[in-house]
């Protein structure tokens, strides 16, 4: 049977999809997910997600670990690092097979959501073809989960959900509408993303902490990476 | 102050809105507020929306009232009417100056999960153009609240959501990125709704209960209605 694509635009709608025995991609553009990517790119050993602020403070006193992270935009006291996939890939020197534990307003409590699925895998642009043909060569359906922004939906997350469902077309059958019109908007809007973008509302509540440079980033570098984040154990890992 | 045009993609994300004070458009294109607003058009006096099948065969017995509704897209036994806006245009000389009493899927319930607003209006691309000019003559915000099937989105009440905010566009300050995604899904889709449409799981799940013409009536007969059904006392009217 054609395993199916199904888009969850927001963890808030979650609770209305199956996530047994399926593969649920966690995306959360601007910018956990891309940041997550981006810290493997950099060297990264291994990545714990943290629910809590609370919880990623616990992990301060442990050997080769940083603590990276944010809440809505903004960098927290007594940790390493923020959110930035261009500012971890400028430390790479630092970060290279060292621990990092992150903890996001969005992202990560999108990873936690997820948690009922066969297993969670790390979505952006940044490794979109990658995580696309490696997507293919299994055999689960996948649920692309929407990190979105508290609870309501965002469009940066919408045009990923829309881009994969594009390259994933011929392998899945696209299920429900939210999949269907995430493929639409990515496909009659590819060429004008960044434009688009710019209009969306976490870009411009984002863009008020001078991070522009990193949405930029998030946004334009499509598949430059290699790396599938995987969620086992608890701790993001790659091959 | 400019007042804000939000959309809510499904009834499962209301909570996360602030309704006090704003105008709900309830929307429900397959095919509930159509029906409602054919209803109106074949000189029906008032529709009374019930939230169960129960509820609305409790008010079988009164005179002068139609009962009318479905459930997963089928007729309902001890019904007088389906959901049917060109069946409703078909026997206006039997409705004129009647009542109605309707239950639908996911419709009636949008009507009851929108009444924390100021007031609840009924849209339809039957009545897109009026339903745009009365909402610009006022001054409250307004939230498009689609009805979408059981808790998850679909793309008619989507688009319709996009049509109503682009001709609200030059009164109103599009909020939030599902209202911006909504007009941006509509701008670029209006030449070709019906193809795309056709594609949607809604469609195809009513398609299969023969109700094409229908369809195509919801989405082609656009601003044929003057009427703009709100909800007084429980119960729809138009002025």
């Amino acid at each position: 049977m054609t395993p199916t694509y199904e888009v969850c635009l927001t963890p808030a709608l979650l609770p209305h999809f199956t996530l047994k025995e399926k593969v649920i991609v966690v995306v959360d553009i601007f910018r956990a997910t891309s940041s997550i990517v981006a810290a493997f790119d950099a060297g990264v050993k291994h990545i714990r997600p943290a629910a809590t602020v609370a919880e990623a403070l616990s992990h301060k006193s442990q050997p080769n670990t940083f603590l990276a992270g944010e809440r809505d935009g903004k960098p927290l006291i007594d940790f390493d690092f923020g959110n930035s996939p261009t500012v971890f890939l400028e430390n790479a020197r630092k970060l290279a097979g060292k621990a990092l534990v992150i903890t996001t307003t969005n992202g990560t409590k999108a990873i936690e959501a997820g948690k009922g699925g066969a297993k969670i895998v790390i979505g952006a642009f940044l490794n979109l073809a990658a995580l696309a043909a490696h997507l293919k060569a299994q055999q689960h359906s996948v649920i692309c989960l929407c990190a979105g922004w508290k609870n309501h939906i965002n469009m940066e997350d919408t045009l990923f959900a829309g881009a994969l469902g594009g390259l994933l077309d011929s392998h899945f059958h696209i299920s429900g509408d939210a999949a269907l019109l995430a493929k639409q908007l990515y496909a009659k809007n590819q060429e004008e993303l960044f434009n688009l973008l710019k209009s969306a509302s976490h870009y411009q509540r984002l863009a008020k902490f001078g991070v522009e440079d990193d949405l930029r980033y998030c946004i334009t570098h499509i598949d430059v990476s290699q790396h599938i984040p995987k969620l086992e154990k608890g701790m993001l890992v790659v091959e």
